[in-house]
């Protein structure tokens, strides 16, 4: 593969290309892997920042029609947008449960959208690293947003969160004692909540959830890089595309805001530090299973089987004699 | 601190000297890390075994109630019963969600019952070694089923099933679509599922979530461990004391197969090693803390953070000088 050709057609905004790149990206060869830095490597200097947003929400919030009528909005307003989904639990069951273009038909044939479904995964570990390649790729290519979307399965919202400028959690009407479902921590994540389906026979419904949610948030402690009434939550009509030039006008706010504060730099920083560490560490264990050490753990692996010492002692065997040693 | 006094009095069934030796394994210092390895080395060969029941459930569902309900069942067959919490969430908002006592008032004054508050957690990576061995300790204390609780957060059930020889999800009556809500992960580790609030208003409700859960039950892939009709869904009110006789019933049934079976030791084998390694990890990332490696990671972290170089560079970077070596 031509990587400086390819290169150059994903900055002239060839989306066959940006295609193909993403799928060198998913790829877990090693060759392909060496492929990927090299492109990524030569597209690092193109300069381009799309405001990257985060979007989570569990499955029946209506996340598919949500993107699918904010997307339109948004190349209504002229603007580039890509679509990523990140979804580490179908590392799990084996196939692919989000990221169906037939999810969103009429932004997928929009010129200016770009819909990636997400990958049959093979190795979870891989996950991450490959969707932040994919979101430095739609970069390069010149989207003006990339919005990456996520069920709400273990850690893949932290996933999304430090690949993300903002991180939005959808939310559909609940009963009365639901605010609870949501967990603290993703609550903590959020930039915006956006109650969806805020018609029909759900307004009224919509409305009170979000006035729990606009409650909760004002007792979650204030961060830094919010400004006055972040975060906070509104109601939001997909189906009907109302409220969405309201979060829209929300976001570009928010962004406006933290960008003289200098927040965003700082932010997109630190997320940098942060998949430095993780790469690292993924890096580090896939050590342990090669060469003489790999042979250890497994002697003392079947000794631990057998119950002839505990996991723990097993495990303080190795690292009193392990030396982390740079060459 | 006399860890073979203590030892002594935990095998002796002693209910404070079981307090401290938990508070012993909480402990993050060097030196009761130690003794909480000496005393457990010492405890190991008491040949003690519990059934190991692991609970998830979010709030709302009833999880205190249902405890305190089939706890008192099981005191009343003349079981000895402890509960303890896993609650890694614990460790983000800085303080105890799980494990008051209060919430368990006629169970926590039951002399057959041993109910252990969650601590509140400084380090989330030592959680689940620290409840790993607060179950050992439990299991030497003769206690016959040790009761794990978890709010269903991030990975907290996987950590919890690793040490369970059951696993229950305990759900509430859910409105029609509500299924897809239970990750299909969660769903998978199951060995059964409770419908609690199975009385009053709910009752029809509870029974239509059960028959739901039922289905979908048998859409999941046979595991060797499961006899005929396992994992299974059945309805419960922990309110009313219903159906507690007849889980407990499934619950043996299923423990005396596995049993039988070869699954239960050999499930007991695989746990160790996952432990096993699992601790390896943890302690191997724990090393890149220390010495020339800290410094290094220290400055390319810096470059990274300068936009000088990518994450994943910078991680290579350390990888391929780096070499494990076992001395």
């Amino acid at each position: 593969m031509d990587i400086a050709d390819l290169s150059g057609k994903i900055l002239n905004q060839d989306r066959r290309a940006l295609a193909r790149a993403i799928t060198l990206v998913e790829s877990g060869r090693a060759d392909h892997r060496n492929q990927a830095a090299e492109l990524l490597e030569q597209l690092r200097g193109s300069g381009r920042q799309a405001l990257r947003i985060g979007l989570s929400g569990t499955p029946g919030v209506g996340k598919s029609t949500f993107i699918e009528s904010f997307g339109l909005y948004l190349t209504g307003l002229d603007k580039r947008v890509a679509v990523l989904a990140v979804d580490p639990s179908s590392a799990r069951s084996g196939g692919s449960i989000l990221g169906d273009k037939t999810r969103m038909d009429l932004l997928s044939r929009d010129p200016n959208a770009f819909i990636r479904p997400s990958p049959s995964q093979n190795h979870l570990g891989g996950v991450a690293r490959r969707s932040r390649e994919a979101v430095a790729l739609c970069e390069a290519a010149g989207y003006d947003i990339v919005l990456v979307e996520t069920v709400g399965v273990g850690q893949s919202e932290t996933v999304v969160a430090e690949m993300s400028d903002l991180f939005l959690l959808l939310l559909a009407p609940a009963g009365g004692d639901e605010l609870q479902g949501v967990k603290r921590g993703i609550m903590e994540m959020a930039d915006m909540i956006l109650v969806n389906k805020a018609d029909g026979d759900l307004k009224s419904a919509a409305m009170r959830t979000c006035a729990d949610y606009s409650g909760a948030l004002r007792l979650l402690r204030r961060r830094p890089q919010d400004p006055d009434g972040f975060p906070k939550a509104m109601t939001v009509s997909a189906l009907e595309n109302q409220g969405l030039a309201k979060a829209w006008e929300d976001m570009t706010g928010l962004v406006a805001w933290r960008k003289q504060q200098g927040h965003w730099d700082s932010r997109r920083a630190s997320q940098a530090q942060y998949w430095f560490l993780e790469e690292l560490r993924q890096g580090v264990l896939a050590q342990l299973q090669t060469g003489a050490i790999k042979a250890q753990i497994g002697g003392l692996s079947k000794a631990v089987e057998a119950g002839e010492i505990t996991p723990s002692s097993a495990a303080e065997q190795i690292l009193t004699g392990l030396n982390l040693r740079l060459e």
